[in-house]
């Protein structure tokens, strides 16, 4: 997907205090390394790698962060999820093979709910993500406190690393962001119509209209005039699309006469 | 991450009518792959692929399918974007680039919503996805009634294909998901303990802390035993956990005692 305005060189000024990513014994430094762009991508830095089977720092890891070097570069070895883990103070596990145990259970959408709150009030929070293709251990998921679960398709479900990674922190960043679920975007020369313009512009089409005979019928002319209102209304025109549209109609009124 | 139960050879089951993916002119079929992975992640069947780079169809895709080969075996090959959203009737356009045009833009989620309700009348709607590291063309643009802008770091928000396939899908599968934010969940035998079974604990336990001296300040203890009550009462116990933990008491005595 393309970017607003891309400045790798300042990419983690978009990051604030997140949650910390815990992998734990990720096998591909490929892996890892565009784990660390879908992390920043979503805000987050705190990168920790539990026992990584090929070795860290790992230069493999880098063409796939796609630029995340700031996240690459302070990525943090441990020796055990517990260590891993010490200065945390709430711990979520991405997994769904611990029927043996009892615990909460959240989607990725209230894990960052949740996060965010204990985070805002001062937390420490992170999220375990097991080896690739393999479930966590038993004893790790007992380090969380409670366990996400991504709704997905039941028969379908299985995700790779740094996609469970995204859609976990995708809901993270979207608890802060304050992006309108719909905007309207003009040119910069431009602006919504007013509604005296587009009754303007209707008053033109329709006495042209009238002049031509589209609209002869004296007991249909209401219903038509509302029908032919309403679809220009649902547009949602610009000053500027008012102004081409009067241009339109006389161009068409003058092509006839021409 | 984790499946909960995965059966591949069932896995258009959990699929649904959704909307179209329209990768415009993809240039890897390893992306193509990814995307059918994705895809079926999220219930969507429907991949459509607009001068494919690399020919279709194209066995460098199916390895990084994972198995979304009922995606695959349906994509169908169009010659333009034009010929490819023909039957369409609601279509969105993943883009930045669109700066010289009047649209109405929506988040994925704002997306999923107007898709779901206007599939659910019996719509037919679609999603544009440009080139890998490309914007789209502004004509293939101004074929799409809404832009959809995923919320994501802006100094760092360039996604892969697939992942801004599995962002919007996942959006759309939320829509129809059930699955609530917070579940509490058991061992098969066992169930959240009743207040009377706590309470009880709590006089078992209370009883042998009076005995051993623990609560001997009578003006602390009322504050004292609200405070362990607190503690228990938060972890929200289960009846099995109950025994447990009167197991644990007994055991504590006795253990004194011996």
């Amino acid at each position: 997907m393309a970017n607003r305005r891309p400045a790798k060189s300042r990419a983690a000024d978009g990051a604030s205090a997140g949650p910390a990513v815990i992998l734990i014994r990720p096998q591909l430094a490929e892996n890892v390394g565009m784990v660390a762009r879908a992390m920043l991508n979503c805000g987050l830095l705190d990168l920790r790698l539990v026992n990584p089977r090929d070795g860290w720092p790992n230069e493999k890891a880098e063409s796939p962060s796609s630029g995340a070097g700031v996240v690459l570069d302070g990525a943090r070895v441990f020796e055990s999820t517990r260590d891993a883990v010490a200065d945390l103070q709430q711990v979520y596990a991405t997994t769904a093979r611990s029927r043996y145990m009892t615990k909460d259970v959240t989607t990725p959408r209230g894990a960052a709910v949740d996060m965010r709150g204990f985070i805002s009030g001062g937390g420490r929070a992170g999220i375990l993500f097991g080896p690739e293709a393999m479930g966590m251990d038993n004893d790790d998921v007992a380090l969380a406190d409670t366990i996400i679960e991504v709704p997905l398709n039941p028969a379908f479900p299985s995700l790779n690393l740094a996609q469970a990674v995204l859609l976990v922190g995708y809901e993270w960043f979207q608890t802060a962001d304050e992006t309108p679920e719909r905007q309207f975007r003009m040119h910069n020369d431009t602006r919504p119509a007013t509604k005296d313009e587009l009754v303007h512009m209707f008053e033109h089409l329709e006495a042209e209209l009238d002049a031509c005979g589209f609209l002869r019928v004296a007991e249909k002319r209401p219903i038509m005039v509302r029908n032919i209102r309403n679809l220009f209304q649902r547009a949602g025109l610009t000053e500027q699309e008012i102004r081409t549209l009067r241009g339109v109609i006389a161009g068409l009124v003058g092509g006839k006469k021409g």
